[in-house]
């Protein structure tokens, strides 16, 4: 049964969980806000070849996320029948995310990239798209694990930091 | 020797060799033609933390592309001393160029990743940005072998045509 | 009767004619084609509080267009019932065909407004919506008369030329 | 004297007072704030063939301009050599400066021309380039007066409002 074979090999999951790459701006608020996750309109204009499901999580400002937030998404992860996981996250935090998933084992026998941008994806400049599709190089061809895909880099999920100042991610 | 061994484990190669992805147009002839490496510009808009290097070895359309061409390729390929390289290249005939590299065992024990663009980098419907990411991610995570990324999707460099109606790359 | 009035006074007739600012590129022929008005998508997105009616008259690169062409655009100037009028063309010959318009007469008690692009309306660095928004402001604040606008100013339309060299235009 | 004419008759005062078109994230606080003009880098882009100056009077949420703030405003107006003068603004109390620099006669002779944008300047989908640009082509045509142009119309500065909740200006 191809589409049976096809989901059990091949499909993603997209778990969007909020941060910067979901912002958008409410005129009527003059504010940006977390928005839907962007993620899906970012993978239907380049015609993916590859099935996928969007599961939008929650939506916060990593910042905000609680030791709450971070169970539900190891076991989100736990949950998800593909062995192929996307999660895209504000930046501020992603590094302990990526750290809980570890600690608690939530990914055993997956590979699960944790991705986000510094920029909103509504901006010009922003770097969601590009992230975007490193992750989904790194989900598609990675041993099993968690990563954090950011500035063009796989960095293992423990081994890496978010230096504020330079506004780049770095090996630790 | 930290340095040394960054460059051997990890330094990119990318190689252009034309296509879509570097047409850029001139108004002074009212006509397109293929620039320098777009690549070179997109890399550094995100604060890249891996070493790479961009070389432009020819500026081709790939149907343009001769055998002596495709030959050129497979011998920078196997004189790289990186282990990872990403070839930018025209779309029309990647699988071949692919296909060439496979079968004179240019890539042994070296993770090449082919990729271009069906839009020129310099639109902004452009898939450039997240194909060449796409392939950043790949060329990190995926064991020795050939792989083209497009339309989101690692494919084995042997088993994937483009579907010039629709637009798209598809597994063979 | 706030209808007739409102488009006799306010409608703005834009007629399309060609050239660089509605060049698209087709992935199936690795080239560029004057395609259909880009005008049209432009104002769609910016929810025009004005009516207006975009006309494809011709898709011809400037250079390529004939006396024919010429007093086919005049006569469309002529003939039209709107008094403002915006036409798109492409920028090599655009002050020939102002100055066509001028000598036959065609635009007269009608603010003619010409304008185009020096790179593609698809391109992320383009000057097309930029052109597009001075036209509209021209189009409604001027007088009667014939105007070129391209690179934020409004020139008499004979007294004004490309200076391709430098890729602007200048006032004689 | 060609430099002295130029400037009496043709050079544009712009003047930043903040509103949504200035709006830049900042990812140290993961929020956004009004930035210096952004209206600068938009001509610069574009190679303006008329002399222009920017200056930023403020940089302000349009819903926090005091009385005071719209009497500077006025008073540069009024202040300004130049007789025609672009004004970027926020959205949400655009009419009212509109009005309140109509009513104190700080535009004596001059044509005032006010804008900005419904989504900040470094949105790809902003109309910040389309407004200055149709803002640019008003300021050149247009008498002597005060005026609003969002949404491509030229509208008489004590004639419109924004209608909140369609995102778009509409004439009174």
């Amino acid at each position: 049964m191809k589409n049976k074979q096809y989901i059990t090999d091949n499909s993603i999951s997209i778990i969007a969980t909020g941060g910067t790459i979901d912002k958008i701006y409410f005129d009527a608020k003059s504010e940006y806000e977390v928005g839907p996750p962007n993620a899906i309109e970012v993978l239907q204009k380049f015609n993916l070849q590859i099935p996928y499901t969007v599961t939008s999580l929650m939506r916060k400002d990593s910042l905000d996320l609680t030791v709450n937030d971070r169970e539900q998404i190891a076991a989100a992860v736990a949950a998800d029948r593909n062995s192929r996981i996307i999660i895209t996250h504000g930046t501020d935090t992603m590094p302990e995310t990526a750290r809980h998933i570890i600690s608690c084992r939530a990914a055993a026998g997956k590979t699960v990239v944790l991705t986000g941008s510094l920029l909103p994806a509504m901006f010009t400049t922003s770097d969601a798209i590009f992230n975007i599709g490193c992750a989904l190089g790194t989900v598609q061809s990675a041993a099993a694990g968690v990563y954090i895909v950011m500035n063009g880099r796989v960095f293992a999920g423990d081994r890496v930091r978010k230096n504020r100042a330079a506004g780049v991610f770095e090996q630790l």
